[in-house]
C-alpha cells in the first residue's frame, strides 16, 4: 500500500534488520529500540489490524510468532511475551498490522503486563453484554 | 490436564463468563476483572504457552481472537489489544496457553504498551544475533 512504512520495509524501499522471512511473513527488529531483541511480526500483504486481517494470513503470522519464539528460546531466551495493538484507540500507531514479540529472561528487569487495580464491575452482567449468542 | 485451572474452566468444572466456544477455544471473562471486557482466549486442547501450541489450534485460536475482536467492535468498542505471555520469565501465571484481549474505546483511561525509552543496543549486531540464519 502507497506511503504505508511496512509495506516499504518489506520491499526494501526502506532497510531493516530482518529476523525471519517466508512467502506470508516478514520479521524484523522495532527501531524503537526499547527492548532487547523487540521484533515485529508482519504480514506481506497489506492489512490495518486484526479486525480485517484474512484468516490465511492471521494464521501465518501467529505460526512465524511461534517459530520466532522458539528460535529465541533456543538462543536462551526463557520466555515471550506477544502483543498487538489493533485500533487508533488501542495504541496502534503504524496502520500495517504488526504482532511484537518481546524476548524474556529471569530479571532482566521488564514488566510488560500492565498492571490495573481489581474493579468492581459486574461481571454476570458484562458477560451477557459482551458474549456471543448463537453460543 | 489434571489440577489445571483452565482446563476445569473448559471442562465446567469451575464455572465462567463464557464469551465464545467452538470446537476448538473456549472464551471467556477475566476475573482479574481489571478491564472492561478482558477476555481470555484459550485452546480446548492443553498447551502450556506458544511454544508447545500445535498450530492447528494456533490458527483457530487466533481467528478466534480476531472473530471475537470484530464482535466487539460491532458492540461499540474502537480497538483492542491482544496480549501473550509465554514463560514464566514472560509473567505468565497459568499455564495453560492464553491470549488475552483488552477491547479499548477513546479516552478510556488505559495505557498498555509498557513505554521503556530508546536503549543503545547495536542493532545490527542484536540482528546478526537473533536472525533465523537459513533465511
Amino acid at each position: 500500500m502507497e506511503n504505508c512504512l511496512f509495506c516499504k520495509i518489506i520491499n526494501g524501499e526502506i532497510p531493516s534488520y530482518k529476523i525471519y522471512e517466508n512467502d506470508y511473513v516478514y520479521a524484523f527488529l522495532d527501531i524503537a529500540n526499547d527492548y532487547f531483541g523487540h521484533t515485529l511480526v508482519i504480514p506481506k500483504k497489506h492489512f490495518e489490524n486484526v479486525f480485517d486481517c484474512e484468516d490465511d494470513y492471521l494464521s501465518e503470522i501467529i505460526k512465524a510468532v511461534k517459530l520466532i519464539s522458539n528460535h529465541y528460546k533456543n538462543l536462551g531466551f526463557s520466555g515471550v511475551n506477544v502483543i498487538n495493538a489493533s485500533g487508533k484507540d488501542a495504541e496502534q500507531s503504524v496502520f500495517h498490522l504488526h504482532f511484537h514479540i518481546l524476548p524474556r529472561k529471569e530479571n532482566d528487569g521488564n514488566k510488560i503486563w500492565p498492571t490495573k487495580e481489581k474493579k468492581d464491575f459486574d461481571l454476570a452482567k458484562i458477560c451477557d453484554e459482551l458474549k456471543i449468542k448463537e453460543n
